[in-house]
């Protein structure tokens, strides 16, 4: 545990008193971790004792979440539907992120494939991302469980439902929210970690519309256990932005999309990169709220509700396998786009290693200069 | 002009070969400025120049913000509607922040009257928020022009309109946007600086629903000249958050209504302290997009639109004075109550300057530890 010197000269009551005690100060800071300082100081439990604290290392950093995940940089890839299967996730666990593959749009078997050629290309720590309101759920943790999947994501359901049985199996169980409530219900359920995810954040989503700006800070103070941040993050600075606001990593969603490894159609890629500013949009309210990027599909919804469609009517719109034509097959007009507003800052298609080797640099050079461009 | 040597340091090509000619290299961080440096090397421009920078000073910040007002800190209080008047501005901005009063809500004899207030009570730089869809915009003009105002910021309407007037009379001038395309044309118009306001901020909205994650860096690379960051901001975290973002300073507004200057019926204060997650929402966005605290008014507009209501439904259901009869006379049923998603973390009704130091000693902690908690 190396401690950046600026971080424990922050709180200098404390280094006072204790580094006098120690013949070589110096060594004070390559030595002792701060709660150790705490400890030995018999400091009562207060305001002014951290919660966590991270720092760069000579490769990567050190904080609570690369801890949890074993990971070089607190960069998680999240696993989305028709996008994250192995071939992403590997790429990203590989280059130092943490690399998930998206259960969501897979059939039980499919998954089990996706894993074992995923532990073929990566030595590094790599997780699924469940949805839990999927039909074959008891298959897909089965399939998880007989893998050996390290670590698991889980979305869109009851956290208290499978947290205890994949952490009986030694599984890392993280929980996806998008409010301060959720989270809390979550850390009860006995979840290792929370992302948050904001307003701005592609697919599913809050019927509370609270951003990332609004929602970190709001979640940071309702629970103890790690954080991450997810929703509007696709650059180095995003990235300290969100920790700035209490996260302590983030989950990049859309921005691994535009990669050679996402088993996106090519078109979607490209009509993601094509993306200005206001071209997705939060949609189908009254049935499950869903960003998408605006087409043909999004208008007709649009309409649908303007004129104040009921949700049997939006549904009988949305009909089956929507998202699949869209996003896995190239349907730019009629399938179903989900992808974040940040899609607005995407310029390029790039691998995936090379996303990650850039959010790091830039993230890098952020916390260096936060105050210039 | 004070240099922080963290930020020179970022530039290592520059300073190696400019710090070599100097006798001694330590005079070099504090003499120079680092156009300076870039003028006598003959660098060419490219992306490896800053654009600009900051750092703190003995007693607050130094960057193109702070510079340009004359303040000690880059902080902005909103011209709100019904809560920004003499009081809270020159709260504000004795404070050491930039207070501005709120003219959409004043006749122009309230309006000078607020300013002369104003002027008596401070004797550092204030400004006035000036809603350009204003009726009596001319007036209002003329009574800032006569008054002598050193600062307006202008929004909701087109800055071709006004800029070059008021530049004319050596008033700084910032307009309010919620796109990057509006920050180019304000750029384009003449103005010295853009505040970029995200989805989350009170009142009202741009209709693409940026997010202030999303919107500032969208907006940093449109636009050469100073950018300020709105919607969201309540805390020192989230001044870092915006600023590393590309924000060279903050605009709060929901923060300022929570406090003793501010004209604001104090039910609505209270209204303020008691909500939660949840309790705003963007609403007659087919009329002009306002977020507003949930109350009857805002159910009933609810249903309207829900059973698809056409805009001049809308307009006869707000009717006339609704903003009034709720922020400024207390009605929490009947009335507007428009405030940002942040108000789900404002706990408790405080003076202005309290708030102000708050900011600033968060926002300093948060600097030198953007990684603990």
């Amino acid at each position: 545990m190396h401690l950046q010197i600026a971080t424990i000269s922050n709180i200098p009551r404390l280094t006072r008193t204790f580094s006098k005690s120690l013949p070589n100060p110096a060594t004070f800071h390559q030595n002792f971790h701060i709660n150790h300082i705490i400890k030995l100081l018999h400091i009562p439990p207060s305001h002014s004792i951290l919660l966590y604290e991270g720092a760069f290392t000579d490769d990567g950093f050190d904080n609570r979440i690369t801890r949890l995940f074993g990971t070089r940089y607190p960069i998680i890839q999240a696993g989305m539907i028709w996008a994250s299967g192995w071939k992403l996730a590997s790429a990203v666990s590989s280059a130092g992120g943490l690399g998930l593959i998206g259960a969501g749009s897979m059939y039980p078997a499919i998954l089990r494939e996706h894993i074992r050629h995923c532990k073929e290309a990566t030595d590094k720590p790599f997780g699924v991302n469940l949805p839990l309101l999927y039909p074959d759920i008891d298959q897909h943790v089965q399939v998880i469980l007989e893998e050996g999947v390290p670590i698991v994501f889980t979305s869109a359901g009851n956290p208290k439902t499978w947290t205890a049985r994949l952490k009986e199996a030694g599984i890392k169980v993280v929980h996806v929210v998008s409010s301060a409530k959720f989270a809390k219900k979550s850390e009860d359920a006995g979840v290792d970690a929370v992302v948050a995810e904001g307003f701005e954040a592609g697919g599913h989503n809050g019927r509370e519309e609270t951003t990332t700006m609004c929602l970190i800070p709001a979640v940071r103070p309702a629970i103890t256990i790690p954080l991450i941040a997810a929703g509007g993050i696709a650059s180095g600075r995003a990235m300290l932005a969100a920790m700035a606001l209490g996260a302590e990593g983030v989950q990049v969603g859309s921005r691994f999309v535009c990669t050679p490894e996402a088993s996106s159609h090519i078109a979607f890629k490209e009509a993601i990169v094509q993306a200005g500013e206001g071209d997705t949009m939060l949609s189908m309210k009254s049935l499950t709220p869903v960003r998408l990027l605006k087409n043909h599909f999004f208008q007709q919804v649009r309409e649908a509700e303007e004129r104040g469609a009921t949700p049997v009517e939006l549904e009988d719109l949305l009909g089956r396998a929507r998202a699949k034509r869209g996003m896995f097959e190239g349907d730019m007009q009629e399938g179903e786009l989900e992808i974040g507003q940040v899609s607005a800052h995407i310029r390029e298609i790039k691998p995936a290693a090379e996303i990650v080797a850039e959010l790091w640099d830039d993230f890098g050079k952020a916390a260096r200069q936060p105050f210039a461009w």
